[in-house]
């Protein structure tokens, strides 16, 4: 008789050729797509070549995106990219974005279908975990073990245990799966999930479009999960029989799945959250934010750059102009998402608000570019990181929060909901 | 009787309170804007602030645009924005643009009715002599003269001769103002009109739309110009008079000025241009060119990221795609012309083709930012200088030519007129 499991375990079971898998096993699993970027593809290039390997294992099953300093921002961050390209030359890379075709990894390669349900996905990059929002076992880890499984094809893992996290009720108007997500965080802390996988269910969940499912399980990792899953549904399905280009296979946790804890959440007590410096842990209801003035307002990065949070931004800035004592930067996720915003109106609401449009680009987010802050400067952003120095100077803030908050922020001129520019959701 | 004048002498004639001037006479003249950006204004407001004056002569006629490296690329230029806004706000300066309304200063400042003919204008950036092409004496200083007129108002000029530049004819196809200009900087060289006023007249020149006057006046430093001026007609008033919040004088030099030399041009013989590396004057007609495989192509700049810039790019590529080999960064140089683009559909042509469009910056003209160049990857670009390692590495390469070379070009992988396309113009 099966042994009762996760969503997590049976991917990993179904990768690692096993019939289970249980947690703190050492397993060695077949990996589906393994994602370098421009700071860590270089490092993975390097290695790969002192090995001597002539050839990766599968052209089509790795991915480079150069998106965190792209377009270029100095000459070092131009010599990466090129490393990128002069590899993808050589091994015949199939999935190398760069120029026009270039857009955030996490949101590029759902997109353009390279991640389905059922995948097990490594990246050289902490938010490698929002692939969870599909259903896949995707993670974060080090250059190195991306070169060894450019090389090999496999990985290693230990089977984390899984905490589930139960979302019930009815969301309150203006809260999306970042203000989830935040306030689980807020909740358990920063190392609330260490090497855990983040499950995330309940009717909640269910009812929610994929660009908060993202958004969700994009911060796992800043409560330290290993991976943060959502098991597909009908959302799901519909979202992915679009993109995918071959087959895959949909796992669901077992009812009687065993589980290292399971906590549950009234959704309909949740408020819009935001994250006071300097930790996505430092969360705050907006009603108990008080009155914060911004420098700047971003709108856009892995977490939140998608076509739904540009939607909800230009119906909150539709009509309206940015306070004049801060900038609002928009960098839409990807050339798609930009195109869309842009045929469905959502540019020109921007432009004429008074925001900056940016090119595809992680920017801002982690300090890179465009946009970065000056001393003493106080910034929203609807990024996943508020650590010190974190979008620029060490004695800058970050305060996190989702695109509703950043649009009626930004309009403001301080922390806000949009409930206080009178707009319905 | 009335001696004989230029335009460029009636106009510091009429700012130094004179009849008239002549060359090599040292006059103060009063300045009607004094602009700075976010480079060299933090080095005049330090210089400012150390002489212990507490206010600007006149808070309407000094303008600060942070262009260069904004949407801050790092910190540093982060703080160099902050010290502009800081400033704006302390002086009450009224033209100080920043975060959505930041466009690059020598497209942006005309735009705004903020240079209009007849006056004396300076900057601390050597490209302020674009302004030329309204009938204004428009130069580049350094920071200290920039704070020095800050205080009093004034500026000391010597009086430069003028060298009359006279186009004739009708151009041939894709033959553009910036055609005109890089083959006249390759026909007298970078030093050819040093400490001179470039005077360009001609019947090919009163043809011209303003954004090819534009320009025209905005190289003239490269061939050492002081000032690049053209004489105010229908098309300038035309132009001037949708944007003037203010009076404003035309001057036109009298036939019987004297020149320290007139050169001619037939414009029916001159093809569209490439400037090769490393000098704006190594310039060679597009048949001569050869095959130059490309990394980048770059439309944008001072120089040329105009809307009818943006006009015969997307022209050319509408329709097509940018070649795989390259990336192509188009980079509107204001608000104004990024909404323009968008509403005349120019955006979407470039998106469509595979472009990367930037907000408004200089970007990677000067290797600020946004497009700069790996060790040995090759660029066209519609900016104005391709000095060794001015848009990246020392070992990269920048060719110059017009949008519509440069638009053709990316098409094509290398550089090439858009007659090897097909397209009439």
């Amino acid at each position: 008789m099966p042994r009762p499991m996760t969503i997590a375990e049976k991917i990993l079971a179904s990768h690692a050729g096993k019939e289970w898998v249980e947690p703190g096993e050492l397993i060695e699993v077949d990996v589906d797509l393994a994602l370098g970027n421009d700071i860590t593809a270089p490092i993975a290039i390097r290695v790969f070549r002192e090995t001597g390997v002539p050839r990766v294992f599968d052209r089509e099953k790795i991915a480079l995106v150069a998106d965190h300093f792209v377009p270029n921002k100095d000459i070092k961050s131009a010599e990466q990219a090129k490393m990128l390209r002069d590899f993808a030359k050589e091994q015949g890379i199939v999935h190398h974005y760069d120029g026009g075709q270039m857009g955030i990894e996490h949101v590029l390669l759902p997109e353009k279908g390279l991640v389905l349900p059922g995948d097990v996905v490594i990246g050289a990059d902490s938010h490698t975990c929002t692939y969870g929002a599909l259903g896949a076992f995707a993670t974060g880890v080090g250059s190195t073990d991306l070169a060894a499984t450019w090389i090999s094809g496999k990985t290693w893992f230990k089977v984390p245990e899984t905490i589930r996290f139960v979302y019930h009720g009815q969301r309150r108007p203006w809260v999306t799966g970042k203000d989830l997500i935040l306030h689980t965080i807020g909740d358990i802390g920063v190392d609330g999930a260490l090497y855990k996988v983040m499950e995330f269910a309940g009717e909640a969940i269910r009812k929610l479009p994929m660009a908060d499912r993202f958004s969700m399980s994009n911060m796992a990792i800043e409560a330290g999960g290993k991976a943060g899953l959502i098991e597909p549904d009908r959302i799901t399905l519909n979202w992915v029989r679009r993109r995918a280009k071959r087959d895959f296979r949909v796992f669901k946790s077992d009812k009687k799945a065993r589980y290292l804890e399971v906590r549950d959440y009234d959704v309909a007590r949740i408020e819009p959250q935001v994250a006071f410096p300097h930790l996505p842990s430092n969360t705050k209801p907006i009603s108990e934010v008080g009155r914060i003035d911004l420098d700047q307002v971003f709108i856009g990065s892995c977490t939140n750059g998608r076509l739904e949070d540009l939607a909800i931004a230009a119906k909150i800035l539709k009509g309206r102009r940015v306070n004049s004592n801060l900038r609002l930067i928009i960098i839409p996720a990807t050339p798609h998402v930009w195109s869309e915003a842009l045929r469905r109106g959502y540019l020109r609401v921007f432009m004429e608000a008074g925001a900056v449009i940016g090119p595809p680009t992680c920017g801002p987010c982690l300090g890179g570019h465009m946009g970065i802050l000056a001393r003493g400067e106080r910034a929203l952003a609807t990024t996943n990181r508020n650590f010190v120095g974190r979008m620029g100077h060490p004695e800058s803030e970050v305060y996190l929060a989702s695109p509703a908050v950043a649009a009626a922020s930004a309009v403001l001129g301080y922390i806000a909901s949009p409930e206080e520019l009178g707009i319905k959701e």
